[in-house]
């Protein structure tokens, strides 16, 4: 079996992985939710452009990656809706006097984003009904009552989508995972300023915590519920 | 400015997040704690043996890149007990009958580790006064006390250590960062049984996260609080 | 309709409340737990005994009341075995040596309770199946992996029990409120050392958190799952 | 020693808690912040007037009892910005549409409240540089970054006033005694519209979570640092 992460993590490693017993499916449940990471215009710009035109706009953009991301996120989006499944937003809180702190420390140019940039991308905004969730910190349990709306919403299974993939993705589908949800990754509906960290992070997730697929595979599964 | 993850992360992707502003420092607080994470003998073995070997005695041994980790570890150690800094042991608790979940589903193996997996490895075992917090997920922050803890001891800067790089030691890293906490990730004292998730992980923490440096410049900054 | 607390929460307040809209039921889902929360010899002594007589054994213990609580936990626990429900023990961990901070301030005896005290006591005690849940702090979810496990058993609604009223069981159920679990606190099988405390808190529950009936109500409701 | 819960907790019970060692103060760190929970027109009205009056305005508001409490804080907080001390306003966020479930169960009315309830009340509103705390369960902690910012901020201390005292302040200061701050609670700048449950509630934090005292004793204690 081949899996997008074949060119950067090696053949010894993988088989490493499997010897150890890495790897094996969650599988879905039976009451998916969708979260939607982050899709605001300082992620990916205003349209589609290089990395490196698109950071002079946003220098937390990631570019054109993020909009053929968003393209997969079409796809899923109304599945959810037409099923009634929770459509959640974990979103980049526009800062605070107050928050200074690590963040301000490791990454101060994340401080001075124009208000611009903490807009939703219009073919993936929330809609009535969606649940929002502004969120400080890179996973969107930290801080947030995420869990307590999944509760009353009796989510089994999290489909988790937009960015960064190495970052408040990763965050969150690893508290995903401590609080025993299931949690599909779909691969091209995440992305990330690095490609390698990209791929290695799916690596990571796809061996211990989320089952990592291509979104047509996430829609097929869905289809089954 | 060479880094150790150079081979792994491609110089135009440096260049990407420099620009983005990523990976400045954070900086040493004025009292940090040592955490020792996961040092047990199921993740090294009981004595030291390449990966393939070792893994025969426990499927979740890193093998010999775990020992030589252990070794800087014995190196920061007596350092925090001599200044009256917290040691913290954040550890796999051994697997209750009612310890199903997403972690027997990803990782079967890991659930029929034997009782002499759990133990602390000698050379950088607890002693008394040490803090031991069992665990049951990835971040020692996860369903435990910890935070409790650093509170009690006005703890303000974290030296994270043991493995893996890509799990536990993440896990822990990107929480430890959303409270607030300084994090420091000494790469030498830190192990994985994948070398390339061990490098990009380091890349990852070292842009968003922690400031990521060898044991000898972490002991060289501790000298200076 | 009459409450067991008429006779300390005045008809005033009773009124006040009910004009403000407090009280509502939030009725039963159809997946309970059970908790049973530190019934533990140390809350009760090793044999039922007069308050005065039962702290000479234990300073924390709660004396007769708590022996009458037992007797009506034992008709919750068959019912939840019965039906393959999860029955779940917040339980005192045996305090550590690192065990300082707050609690070691307010009462320090608590911190010198012999080993005998944490001992469940035999009539509801675990067995084979049911989880255990060591914890440092009076909310059976703080610094605890509990929801994660709720989440494993697809729990929407918690039956609280055991101790103290006004402490741990009061904790746990604000924050079972606040994740969105139905809360059924059964009066008779919750105990404390004031009964104005018990009863106020069975008040202040009752009007913001928790649906409280006595143990026979709630049996009659879990029937009708 | 008195207390103003003499009249509603008997003496005996009183000796019962003196006797198991409960109700030791665990006193003032050096580095203390002031939370201000709740104060909000929707919680005394937009002016004093009786409980029954007031509620006609907001049916969550306690009334007179609010406005005396007000006039407390209005003390306390010149002191916490002169000496640069944090002061942190958890708050009611509006109610979203997709903020059903227990809240919604137990106190339908909340949910209907006008926005002008949700202001802040003039004489201790926020000004630049404290911190704001939007939160939709009773504990300030619960599902917010609350931990964060007292962390960044090397607090140990934290001083709660606002309302109710048996709702989001006692909530909070459990909380706040699971992290291991050190917590005092100005009795007569914390209100409740019950005055029983008020007293009881008091009388509960300060047998196992909190220095209780006057608001001029605070004040004296607070120019000790």
């Amino acid at each position: 079996m081949t899996a997008i992460w074949d060119d950067v993590i090696s053949l010894d490693e993988r088989k490493a992985y499997e010897a150890a017993g890495f790897g094996k499916r969650s599988g879905i449940g039976t009451r998916p939710a969708l979260l939607i990471i982050d899709v605001q215009y300082r992620t990916i710009g205003t349209e589609p452009k290089p990395f490196w035109d698109s950071i002079k706009e946003f220098p937390t953009s990631c570019g054109e990656v993020g909009w053929k991301a968003v393209s997969q996120i079409e796809k899923l989006l109304p599945v959810f809706r037409k099923n009634g499944w929770p459509v959640i937003y974990p979103y980049v809180a526009p800062k605070e006097a107050f928050d200074t702190g690590r963040l301000a420390d490791k990454v101060p140019a994340l401080m001075g984003v124009a208000a611009k940039g903490y807009e939703f991308v219009p073919p993936v905004a929330p809609a009535a009904g969606d649940i929002l969730l502004p969120k400080r910190h890179p996973s969107a349990f930290f801080g947030t009552p995420l869990t307590s709306y999944l509760i009353n919403n009796a989510v089994d299974t999290l489909v988790v989508t937009g960015c960064t993939t190495s970052g408040c993705v990763r965050g969150s589908v690893v508290d995903a995972f401590a609080y025993n949800y299931r949690v599909v990754v779909p691969h091209d509906a995440v992305y990330d300023r690095s490609h390698t960290s990209h791929l290695v992070n799916l690596f990571d997730m796809s061996a211990k915590y989320a089952d990592v697929m291509s979104t047509d595979e996430t829609l097929d599964a869905l289809s089954k519920i």
